[in-house]
């Protein structure tokens, strides 16, 4: 089993690989490198095409899922030396309809091929007869070695990816602190017993994590802590002492090494950090290199600030 | 835009029918009837399997969803008369990939052209630009009239819905009070202010939806209130008064009409009620008629049932 412990293998990753990064795979078919748009026009991909078009899927919808695989994979192949994990963003391939939906399944395989720890960032939360059915589909069929849930619902809503945590290693990283700017609206709720609603998601994330240890010390059971809210981030990391957690909010959205340092605990570990547009996107601010070496030098330079923040390097 | 106001539509469909019921549509094959599986056996259904095989779908996963494809159909065509819209459970689609996205995309089309309301039960919640993927995947692209979504991140996590609603008619139904046995655990908690999470999630609702009116005095942004919480049920009535309530928890998750009839105003609209696995299969427990016919009995039981208890009939 400790070999299929998800947490072992991130935070043995981390260490292997001296980063701390989590690529987050959010592919926007406006935000694409023009050169990937162009590739696809070419001979070569007129397979790919057709093969679309029996899909039924319909042409526009498959020529964009076509340039996403394209993408995808060139980051993929990039970024193998400076990030841990990828988190595919399931919203959009989502929006692709089917044709979508066979490409986040293709890229996560991809992905596990090339060595990262697959994340399926796919949010859900319902009763636990639906729950079963989303497990079902992002961990045991398209594979994800962990996926992050909403904790709306409770427990039992939550159980069936809790069990596959538990006989099978899979990684549960669920929503505590948002990274978003209305996450207070509901989340920082002062609770008549003392403390806000977040915290007391954090303490039901520490019960449900209880004896997921892996070797390394940490459970199975995470939480999503974005990287935006340094002060309560600080607060959740001595609350939670080994729960793994995945920090969304870093580039993009602003939050910079200096800002989620405090997520990490005292030896420099505990913690992978997201960051998605800044990375797949920087042939923007790159001009004078291609767009897989653009992403690389982006993922390379989070991965160094981070290192060093944490006092690794 | 009045015509395309999805409330407005819905109460008026409720009134040519006479009924209330949702019609959920969580495909399981387990639960299917052994007609329809035996049915894809047979040589009228050979297109369809090699259909599905060009897709690239594999063979096992495409032959469960050819069987929900059939069976999703009989459906719709038996439930005409007694349903008011059908509630499509992602999650059951989402377990086959692909081919089960394929058949969520056609069932919602058929289900629209049978005349039924379209509900894409998805539960989504998200920052703001993933929000807007899953708008888009499920508002736009596979056309639902209305969606669920997740009050976790706050307003700016459901903006792209609600742009929806205002710019296009399209309703949103937010969890507020859900059905299942767990959802005391965040939804309960006493807040120092006075009052409960999940109230405050109902205010925030009600801010929300405000300007959002139809004819009919109901709003686009609605509220999901599990029927197996009466008591909670009757004080959200009260307190949210143009909110349309959607109503899961009838049947197999043990509510009943007179648990449920606390949702509706005082003119006995303003909420309509799912069930899934009770009409679904019900050819379990009405063995001496076909399977569409037993769904339609059952529909109309519990048609019947919510029209009395609401002081309709």
């Amino acid at each position: 089993m400790s070999d299929r412990h998800f947490t072992d293998r991130l935070l043995e990753a981390v260490e292997t690989k001296r980063s701390q990064v989590v690529v987050g795979l959010d592919p926007d078919y406006a935000s694409l490198p023009p050169q990937v748009i162009a590739a696809l026009e070419g001979p070569e991909f007129a397979e790919e095409r057709v093969l679309g078009e029996g899909r039924g899927c319909g042409q526009e919808l498959e020529r964009k899922a076509a340039c996403y695989r394209l993408f995808l994979r060139g980051i993929l192949e990039a970024l193998q030396e400076e990030a841990v994990a990828v988190k595919l963003q399931v919203a959009y391939f989502e929006a692709l309809g089917a044709a979508g939906w066979a490409v986040y399944e293709e890229t996560a395989r991809l992905a596990r091929e090339l060595g990262y720890l697959v994340i399926a960032d796919v949010k859900r939360g319902d009763i636990g007869s639906t729950a079963e059915a989303y497990a079902a589909a992002h961990l045991d069929h398209v594979g994800a070695d962990a996926v992050t849930v909403n904790p709306y619902f409770g427990t039992d809503g939550l159980e069936p990816f809790f069990r596959r945590a538990r006989e099978q290693g899979k990684g549960v990283f669920v929503l505590v602190k948002t990274s978003n700017p209305s996450s207070a609206e509901l989340q920082d709720l002062e609770l008549a017993g003392g403390g806000r609603v977040y915290e007391r998601v954090a303490d039901l994330v520490s019960e449900w994590g209880r004896g997921t240890e892996g070797r390394l010390g940490y459970r199975l059971i995470g939480a999503v802590v974005g990287g935006t809210h340094p002060e309560e981030g600080s607060r959740l990391r001595a609350r939670l002492e080994r729960v793994p957690f995945l920090v969304p909010g870093y580039g993009a959205q602003g939050a910079r090494a200096e800002d989620v340092v405090c997520l990490f605990d005292a030896r420099g570990t505990g913690a992978v950090v997201n960051s998605a547009r800044a990375i797949l996107y920087a042939y923007r601010k790159r001009p004078e290199v291609n767009w897989r070496e653009a992403a690389r030098q982006e993922a390379r330079e989070m991965k160094d600030a981070l290192w060093r923040v944490t006092g690794r390097g």
